[in-house]
């Protein structure tokens, strides 16, 4: 990511907005001959309680969303299967974990770019649940019940509802989204019976918001979401497999060639993510056993605000910030597709 | 709908919250000597400013989504598509607008239960695009080109991931979205030629929070309120077609036997609505030829606001009023499914 507000808004969020950072002050005025009741203690006294509250109520929120419960993931037991890994977020993810030498598994059309001996690939269009099935009975036999699923599949069509064919929506809604339910029909149950794992879905940003020529896309990611949502309530609630744990992955646009040509007008605001800055989030949502919401970078964050504003303020959004437009531009990668094997 | 907290929220909005009512204080008190720097008069005109504040921001944020022009709808030209219009919402829907010697074109894939000489029915699955695309040219050389296209179609599985059959998953799926996606290609065209239609997209509260026993359901209506702006911005800014009206439906639970058994815990707060409560706001935008957005009940408003909030909230919300459990004691109605034919 080049320099970005989110430089300076993570800078922030580990000094200014730091408990640790924030309580300093009070010792600091303390000693500096400010007592209790004087005005500057009780500002920073507001500060820091202000500070503190926000970072409490996180820190909460992570550990209800695990059952209050977490053990650091030991790897030599994991069995790790990545969904449209041989490129982009998926690739580069095998690729980093195949190094810290945990077994992964690619699923994908094509093969991967990369070979490593903790990496095996499987050639599976993940949208065919009876070829997932196939592969997933093949993998559990050869390597034992994946304990981490990563549904990262996707393709872009990059058409308007009329442009597009048929076979381009449906392709789209059955790799984005489908997918995810195919791999976690397969391996999930293993994962409740042990009650333990972790699945990961690979949303967007553009799940919080529809935009042209991305109907199908936009619609997959919401979905997506969705399904992330449905998901984790159904393994609290119906399956009492608060273990299996379950993240979501929501980052704006990511440097990976999906979107190539795409055009925003002020990327200081809405960055393009190098993929490493995604990739670093999720390793460490699987490497502490923990299910995360990882939205990134911070405009993703109030993306889905947008839809409480007036529709004047959406529209002045989508406008000055090039969202309607950035599509025109668009020569995304095609490689990812299926039909081009 | 049964007494519930929308009765007493309704009566607010169209009183207490009405700049109608909130401008009547200040000649009132200024009539009763309260003169404009008394700290009486200044308190009523900073509720005033308020009330009319929020209304403005309503009112402008209405006519902007609708291009600043709107002119009342002309029935004797309108020819009307409802999916899904053999029951339920849609069935209300295309008989309220008969009897108001609108033609209605059902599509089903079960007879209407009602008969009436302005409709017609054409049975077809709506989530196939080739019967959608063949039974549109019928309907274009038998009636014209609809202008107004109510995407209402849905089934409901009730079943976990896990559960639930690759085809109650697809079926899902393709009934509640893609069948959207395929009448929009078929019947948007002439619209767009025109200048002239509405698209209606119905989706649901529950496109705004996964839940257990309806993660295909859930994903589908997320998808759709997606579609429906990708739809819009699409409209506004590839085609320039403004006068292309399109209308979001996000209902709670609604009685039309779809959700037949599920339990909330407070039906005070999170009423079940009559089919007319969905059925009269759709008319008024058709009416007004203005897209609108339409949720209802008011609780509806708060559940997008959920996902901001730390997870133990979220989950307390949900057992709270029971969104967990609610589909345990589902019997809905199997009916409005294809595979029953």
């Amino acid at each position: 990511m080049n320099l970005s507000i989110d430089f300076f808004l993570r800078i922030l969020a580990l000094s200014f907005f730091h408990p640790s950072f924030a309580l300093i002050f009070l010792p600091f005025f303390y000693s500096q001959g400010y007592y209790l009741t004087t005005p500057e203690f009780l500002w920073a006294s507001l500060y820091a309680s202000f500070v503190c509250f926000f970072w409490l109520l996180g820190y909460l929120s992570l550990k209800s969303r695990n059952g209050w419960r977490t053990t650091k993931v030991n790897w030599d037991n994991e069995v790790v299967v990545v969904t449209g890994g041989s490129g982009g977020i998926g690739g580069l993810l095998a690729e980093t974990l195949a190094i810290r030498n945990v077994t992964v598994i690619i699923l994908d059309v094509k093969p991967p770019e990369i070979e490593h001996v903790n990496v095996e690939y499987f050639k599976c269009d993940v949208s065919n649940y009876e070829e997932v099935q196939r592969i997933g009975k093949d993998i559990m036999e050869q390597f034992g019940n994946p304990t981490i699923l990563i549904n990262n599949a996707a393709i872009v069509r990059g058409k308007t509802i009329l442009d597009g064919s048929i076979s381009d929506i449906t392709d789209t809604i059955n790799v984005n989204l489908l997918s995810s339910f195919w791999t976690t029909k397969v391996f999930l149950p293993d994962m409740i019976k042990n009650n333990h794992g972790h699945i990961v879905t690979v949303a967007s940003s553009l799940g919080y918001s529809g935009l042209p020529q991305l109907a199908d896309y936009c619609a997959s990611k919401a979905a997506l979401i969705s399904f992330h949502e449905s998901l984790r309530y159904e393994l609290d609630t119906r399956y009492d497999a608060k273990q299996v744990r379950t993240t979501l992955v929501c980052p704006g646009e990511v440097d990976t060639g999906l979107f190539d040509g795409v055009k925003v007008s002020f990327p200081f605001i809405t960055p393009r993510l190098a993929p490493l800055d995604v990739i670093k989030p999720i390793i460490t949502a699987l490497d502490k056993d923990e299910g995360h919401i990882i939205i990134t970078p911070y405009y993703v964050y109030l993306m889905p605000l947008l839809r409480f504003l007036p529709t004047f303020v959406q529209d002045f959004a989508h406008k000055f910030f090039g969202a309607n437009d950035g599509m025109k531009t668009w020569r995304g990668k095609k490689s990812i597709s299926k039909k081009d094997q």
